[in-house]
Order: C-alpha cells, then structure tokens, then sequence
C-alpha cells in the first residue's frame, strides 16, 4: 500500500518547502504545481482560468459543492467548475495509486481519505510576524510590497485557500481535527526539520 | 541545553501513555504526578484539594491570574491557590533545569516559554469515539458507566483542564497557535507512533 503525505498550509508557512524536503529525504514523487498542469490536460480549460478556480478567486461565485450534492449542468460555467473539481479529484486519486508522494494543497487530504493508502494530513502553520519574513526572504514575490502589504496579501491567499477548501470539503480550513499532525513552523528553519519530520515515516 | 517536551492532551487521546513512551525512548525523565507530589511539599495543602485546583474544578470560584495581575492576598483561599499556583511554576521551572524531561498537563508548555531549555510543545487530541473506546479499554475508571455517560465525563473533565489552562495562561487550550506540534490519535495504537513520532528529537 501506498505512503501518501498531504501538505495543506498556510501561505509563508513553508509548507511547501517542507513537502519537498520530505519527498527528496524519503525518496517519494512530489506533486505541487503538477496538478494544475494535469487539470488543464483533462479538462483543456487554460491553466489561468483553473488557477482563479482553485485558489479560491471565483468559485464562490458558483454555489455548487460537487463531492455533496448533485448540481444539474445547465449553465456552461458551472459545468466548467464541476470539471475541474472532478479532473483534479481523478488526478489526485491517480496519483496516489502510482507510487509514495507527497502533494501539496488542492484538498488531498479530503480527496484521499478513504482511498486504499497509507495517508498522513499534515498541517502547517506559522504566526503572522514569521510568515512575513518569509515571504520577503523568497523574494521576489514581495519585492515591491511593504509590510503592511505583505500582510494584505497573506491574508488575501489564505482567505483564497480556506474558501476553496471549505466549499469543496464543507470542513474547516486548519481545524487540527482534520489532519493527523499540525506544525508551527514559527521561527524554524524549514531546513532544520525537515529530517526530524521525514523521520516519522521511515 | 535540556531539552524539554511538553504534552498537552484530551482526555482519552493517549496523550499520557504517549509522553511516557517517548521520555521511555529517549531517555528522558517523565512528569506527571510527580508535579503535583511537589506541589503539595511545597504547599503543605493537602493532596485533595491541590487536585480540586489544578484540574479546575474549583479555582473559577476564584478571579485571579497569578501570571498576569497581582491580588493582594486578603482572602485566605485565594492566598491558598495564589500559593498552589507559584509552587506549580518553581517545580516545573526545577525539573526543567535538571535534565532532558516530558512533562505532561499543568501548563507546562505555558510556563517554560521563555526559560533557558529547548521547547517542543506537544497537543494531543482524537475524536470523541475514539476517546470513549480507548477510556473503556483501559478500565477500571469507566467501569460502571454506559456509552453515554463517559462521554459525559471525557467532557467534563476536559471542560475542567480547558478552565485550569485558560485562567492560568489567558490562551486557548488546544488552539494549535500554542504549540509546536499537534497529533490526532484517532484510532492510532500509541505504541505504534511513540517510536516514530520520538524520532524526531533524536
């Protein structure tokens, strides 16, 4: 059976940076912005309209919640969500049948759980003042921002992120009950942990 | 430096059972009741009603925070648990100075957040099902109750831990901002994750 590690996590948090350091340690696929690019394979939506959906821009827009209930397909958009809510579950699934992985976001750890794998929902989270520097030490998406608008911006993401989850899964974003491990990563370098968490699943 | 973890828990969760495994692993020294032994030393209150106290079945009769306001002790009782409080605080600060340690319950996490120790703050939790399963395996405490009532007392008990914490620390019990790392032992054996998850302090 296969060893399935989600990373869902705040934006700054480093979560996805310790999602790839735990693939190279234990030597497992890693999956990030592949799945935007499998979706567009599925679905030949353009890769900037799937990222306004799954970041969570617009599809609270369309009041459907595909894994809950069935929404008739009469209008073309909403029919399009649906689509790249169902291709990105199939990539996900698919994924996770082919070997150990780690993938990052996109609501794995719901699409997976109750899929024929070793699964591990991990969390990660950091305060406000920590993620902020780390966004402007990975330069240069912060380059022209103050502090002030780094913070906006943080926000705005997550705000994107939680929304997203929350419509697709109807469970909270970051409630500790739907993940098996929760990391602060406050004033830690991702470098220096990542080891010591990898080595849970050895 | 010692290193220091400190265990948070549910009631039910194994939080307990699995601070022990891992001072076990580690070598470290283990505190639990031993706390409250000092306590009452230190105090000369009697054992009874220290633990009235720190398992916050009383002390909201009381609107005191030792941490953070000082009441001139003009009440005995209040004097009572400003003392229980003070003594709680040298003994953890004590056995933390000492050696490499797990200390489990008592705001541990809470009082060592600025001492000269390396701090990993754990939080344990399950899900209410589990919680009862396991509180029935490890009789006799759920003895006499049906399925019901232990719900009854898991919650009241952490109603209890939940009240002691935040009177003490003005934080909330269980919020993951206040802790390091948390894990769900929702149907998880302890001694199948002791091992891995002690790992990560080696």
């Amino acid at each position: 059976m296969n060893t399935v590690i989600t990373i869902g996590r705040e934006f700054g948090s480093g979560g996805r940076e310790l999602g790839r350091r735990i693939a190279e340690i234990l030597g497992y696929e890693y999956y990030d912005n592949e799945i935007l690019t499998e979706i567009v394979k599925h679905t030949e939506l353009s890769e900037n309209y799937i990222k306004e959906i799954v970041e969570g821009k617009s599809h609270r827009l369309f009041p459907i919640t595909v894994e809950h209930t069935f929404v008739a397909g009469c209008d073309y958009t909403i029919q399009q969500v649906q689509n790249i809510y169902r291709a990105q579950t199939e990539v996900i699934k698919d994924m996770a049948t082919k070997s150990n992985c780690v993938i990052v976001g996109r609501c794995a750890d719901f699409i997976l759980r109750e899929s024929d794998v070793k699964l591990f929902r991990i969390f990660v989270y950091a305060d406000m003042e920590s993620r902020i520097r780390r966004c402007f030490e990975r330069a240069p998406e912060g380059e022209d921002m103050d502090e002030k608008q780094m913070r906006k911006y943080i926000q705005k993401i997550d705000k994107g992120r939680s929304s997203y989850y929350e419509d697709y899964t109807l469970q909270k974003w970051g409630d500790k009950s739907n993940y098996d491990m929760c990391f602060n990563t406050t004033n830690v370098r991702i470098e220096e942990i990542a080891d010591h968490i990898a080595s849970i699943f050895k």
